[in-house]
């Protein structure tokens, strides 16, 4: 038996925060860790395309986002770490997919029809600004996936329609022409705590603008905890530790020790700026080394670059096997 | 100025016929000997896996087609001559043209509707049994053209709307990201002299089942000619050469003068039988020394493998020009 082979993509537009350490970047890099796994990391940067057609935004932040992942600890001895579009093997798949894909299939996948809904409502066409990039993604996805026979995917609620879709358009390849992919499994994290609150206590996102960036400077991470909601309850009035975005986070870079202690100081009534500056200086003190590491790497691209061609190789090694199994199977063969 | 670059698509399923040869392949090699043009012609293999689920179908059509090209006197030296397939390039640019392409746009193709129309008067889902390789067809087609910013893509009625949709998207990649492609324009033949007849009198296609193969064998080729449709006019009767598929193929591979005299034959009342032995007799005559050419690739397909092999590398050097200029174009850039 081989290792289970667990593929992740990291979308490339905008700068990481605390809520994508805690969710996605921190937990991932620990999985990656375990010995009967064979992790696949990948910036989506083939997938920017549809949404950014900004050069400069793409540019800068697939190289934070490099940077970022490399400045938390990820071992690219162990994990594959590659840029998408540094597979051409991907886009090849890609066409070989969309070939045996349904267009049915893609009528149905939620982030397209809910472009249609949108434009329906407004009283345009329901394909008002949907480009064929918007449409044709699942099927990008599916290649991600399949150029590498992932076994496990990590994703998020709204992206397991897509793994769905990824299981159909692999079936079909195998049904039309042997049996050659793996069909994927999504895996959705089951409980909330890969979920951070952020600064207004709903969950820390982009799309709220109440985010904590993770390499900013000491000082704008300070500035940035004491921005943190919280209610009126003086120094020395009891707190509710289950209703407080200030401890949920601490809990989520605390020790289980550390979580009790403060648990206690709660109850104890410790005022609120004082909880946010333990708050400050347990985080602080987690990210002032990768923070560091993310300055250096940010100031020496050249060694991005190293690491991320390095990890082309590695993944183009496996996608070059497979694709050249497929267009076998195909018929696109040499003559000799 | 640089030359004018013409590019041909050759489709990859099914066996060329005498119609082919006539309409498409004489003309775009001798249009390819021009010193003020620069020939591009590939084999469409990857559209040719939208329509074709046979792998040997595939793999023996690419081989037939690419030795009746080489046969029929195509001067590799002169023209670049590819399998689609072997340039990954093109695979890229249809994703970063696909990032681009209006869905609305799509909609609109002829092919998709006739199929959507088709369903919708059996009262079938509009999307019934439709890929998203016929729907993103022409989004393929573009990258082919676009690849080797081609000016001119002679093609058929059928396929001007592509050669439009062509120069859409690049006018859309050209608004957002700077200008990078040339508009490509279709070249449509304006008379219809290009149109062999088939043994029925309508237009040679295999749709009609009504070709005569281009390299079958001597005696083949002499019993299609036999089985052209004549009217039942004696010998020694004058016949209308204007309304006979005899005439036509003869005038298809006549000199002038030969063309003239046949006229004269017509009027002084050949016998039907007389005059498919002439037919037969010069088109053979032609295609002898082709034949012969054509049996021999076909036996030595290392040949084949070879020019095509030396011809993708003359392509990839374009394309990867082009694809690194418009990755740099789209911010998917080295880090240094």
């Amino acid at each position: 038996m081989g290792k289970e082979i667990v593929l992740t993509g990291i979308t490339t537009t905008g700068t990481p925060h605390l809520g994508n350490y805690v969710g996605a970047i921190r937990p991932a890099i620990e999985a990656s860790n375990r010995s009967d796994t064979d992790s696949f990391f990948f910036l989506a940067d083939y997938h920017a395309l549809i949404k950014c057609q900004e050069p400069e935004r793409v540019k800068q932040s697939r190289l934070e986002i490099a940077a970022t992942w490399l400045a938390c600890g990820l071992d690219t001895d162990k994990a594959t770490f590659y840029r998408q579009s540094d597979i051409p093997e991907i886009a090849e798949l890609n066409w070989l997919l969309t070939c045996v894909t349904a267009k049915g299939l893609m009528n149905r996948a939620h982030a397209y029809k809910a472009s249609v809904d949108e434009n329906v409502a407004k009283d345009q066409d329901p394909d008002f600004g949907v480009t064929m990039g918007l449409f044709c993604y699942p099927v990008l996805m599916a290649a991600d996936i399949l150029a590498f026979n992932a076994h496990k995917v990590p994703v998020g609620r709204d992206q397991i329609q897509h793994i769905e879709m990824a299981r159909d358009i692999a079936a079909r390849f195998n049904h039309l022409f042997g049996h050659h992919f793996t069909l994927p499994q999504a895996v959705v994290a089951e409980d909330d705590s890969a979920i951070l609150k952020g600064l207004d206590g709903r969950k820390m996102s982009k799309s709220y603008n109440n985010t904590i960036p993770l390499f900013d400077t000491e000082k704008k991470l300070k500035k940035g905890i004491n921005k943190i909601v919280t209610n009126l309850l003086e120094p020395g009035e009891p707190k509710d530790p289950d209703d407080s975005t200030v401890f949920d986070l601490y809990k989520a870079f605390a020790s289980d020790e550390q979580t009790k202690e403060m648990r206690q100081k709660f109850a104890d009534g410790i005022a609120w700026g004082e909880a946010k500056k333990e708050l400050f200086e347990l985080v602080n003190g987690q990210l002032s080394e990768p923070r560091e590491k993310y300055l250096e790497l940010m100031s020496n691209p050249a060694e991005i670059e190293a690491v991320l061609q390095a990890g082309a190789e590695k993944a183009r090694a496996r996608a070059r096997t497979m694709i050249s199994e497929l267009r076998n199977a195909v018929g696109l063969v040499d003559f000799v």
